[in-house]
């Protein structure tokens, strides 16, 4: 879990953890990366195995890593945590090209010459590393109330099947979020693009976590 | 409605039908477009105001002008009924800039220069026209399968408020249907891909409707 | 040579023939093929090898097959000569995707879900043909006047290095033509758009045969 | 001049004021900018009309406003000096949307919403202020070495074109460029990718000012 000290990430990490599963949270510093733990850890009810290292460590010392941070951070994070890669780990990105990277509005995306930041993010790492692009449209407000669950599906994308099998199981673990296979990386273009349109919502509606579920197919993964 | 003999716009026309609305199926040839009338008017059970002439004509005689051309058609026929519209006209664009277009595939978009297939409408017809964008991700099957309502929600973009909220309540007048204020027309940008999405999980899951709905939004329009 | 009865692939046709090679003109109809071929026979002075095929044959019996089809026709065109096509092949491609495909402008470009038509060709034939782009910004006049050099760089891309080391030899036969490697396949999405500019600047200044000269390197290939 | 304190606006300031023109360096620092006007001041062998000012009051102070900052500061830059812009002003964009500004590469670039750095730029500004894009393709290699001419091309565009003569003068006013009418703010989009294009084939063929030269056409502007 890099990016874990951010609002989307520390959402991703307390729903993980109050899922049963052991989190890691990444950040450029260990210090803070502790502190969200610890948050974490007073959250929960019952005693939760989350601790808090720098994003290199982080890595090294986990088998599934979602990536969180802005857009801006992303390519100087995946330089960071290259060495730390290891074949067959699975890289989840959260992260999405919204224009606010250079100074722009959150309603509007950047284009990305890969094709998107999953892809920029496939491109970067070595082919050893199977990426995955997930919950780049649900809201940090909505992963961070935890009192409700998490009502809006979850898109998922790879080429690497397997990986997204395990991605999905670990959506599909969180209270409310419901996974679906959205296909092939490339499919995540228009994913990340969906996030800016659901930003664009929740201020003309006036609300913090729109999202979007899937009709005419009877169940998801 | 133009292009009202393809699925899609058969599928509009004989939804709005049912609703009451006065229908006018436009096409290149009129004979087609009467017996597309010809079939609605027979699917329905109480009398239905169908009716069928060239997309020139259809033009001429309609208030609200949807266009459900494939793509590869959209600017020729848009070139055709210019000298057709007049000032207030509401103009919606169904049409999605997919792969198809240049025979490629139907999970994939092409980039318009504009941003999107109803920026490009917009840029090519008068600016007293007041272009709108609505049911781009809505299934054909969908829209045809009468025994069912519209399970799904429906985008509506526009730069013209009054013109969006005209087109939310055809919208919304579709058994099942429910609109959404999707923002300015650019927002279609975003929407239009969806489309390739949803055929990409229509493929996946062997469907033939997938949709969405929007979730965290307490009512539609 | 596919296309090569379209005034970009004759033009070309007619610039190899004038500079020794032998020259196959592909088409769907070997009729109009072979009458292309004629009419490049009579131009030059001296025996020219150039005969007439379909493009399926034409595929077949050449080591470097240029695909000069507009890009409506590029997919379909690929589709149909992929059978053909044999390892270590290389398939240049000219073809750009200019907005004309859709009905729109010369002077705007669509954008290529896989980046450029030149991505777009090698996503869509087997690995082992090695794919390059080049000739995307020389106009057809500037190739068909014979009576001049053709006073332009030409800028080859591809993945490649072998590929397009005989690509920029191609070139450079040709009169006044002069080569430059631009990098890897990606970099034609840059010389694609550029068509469409050059396209506007020949509307703006009423020429038709705008090109570019690269300047700051000393010599070209 | 805004910006003049990187490497491409201080080689646009000093060809500028070489060529006898009143130049305004602009910076968030006046410290740096009145350093760069100083430096200026010293390369020229005639009495030079260079000073130093903030952004702000360098656009207060200006007739002709070009912003050279990088791309990821483009944003933020024109909210800062926004309030001190005036009606008629002519505004020059220079920046190109590289990649390197989210920490990518520079040969490639990031995709605009508005289509281009100088349409962001046009939509960030009041309607009265009249943008035009130019020497997005000059290395500032190129400029700053003053023992040479500047052996390019500029293209200029703007959907103003009074505006666009007087920039295509400044242009013609630096020793060796020659200025080019590239029609529209729209057609900046394929000019900027260039830039990318031409670091690109810096790389490869171990050069500093690759540029471009339009053949075809008899004369600039």
């Amino acid at each position: 879990m890099l990016g874990g000290t951010g609002d989307e990430g520390f959402g991703l990490a307390l729903r993980w953890s109050l899922a049963g599963h052991q989190v890691i949270i990444g950040s450029r510093s260990s210090d803070k990366a502790n502190e969200a733990a610890k948050t974490i850890a007073q959250t929960s009810s019952r005693p939760a195995r989350v601790s808090g290292l720098t994003n290199e460590n982080a890595v090294s010392q986990s088998d599934v890593v979602a990536i969180t941070v802005p857009f801006s951070a992303l390519a100087e994070t995946l330089r960071a945590i290259k060495p730390n890669l290891r074949p067959g780990q699975i890289l989840v990105n959260v992260s999405v090209p919204l224009e606010t990277a250079i100074g722009g509005r959150a309603t509007r995306t950047l284009g990305v010459w890969t094709g998107s930041a999953g892809e920029l993010v496939a491109s970067m790492v070595p082919n050893t590393v199977r990426v995955v692009t997930a919950f780049n449209n649900v809201s940090a407000e909505l992963l961070k109330d935890v009192s409700k669950p998490v009502e809006c599906d979850i898109l998922v994308c790879s080429n690497d099947d397997k990986a997204k099998m395990i991605v999905l199981e670990l959506v599909n673990s969180i209270n409310g979020a419901r996974g679906f296979d959205a296909g092939p990386l490339e499919n995540s273009r228009t994913i990340e693009q969906l996030t800016a349109l659901l930003v664009s919502m929740n201020i003309r509606y006036k609300v913090r976590s729109a999202g979007i579920r899937i009709t005419g197919i009877s169940s998801g993964s």
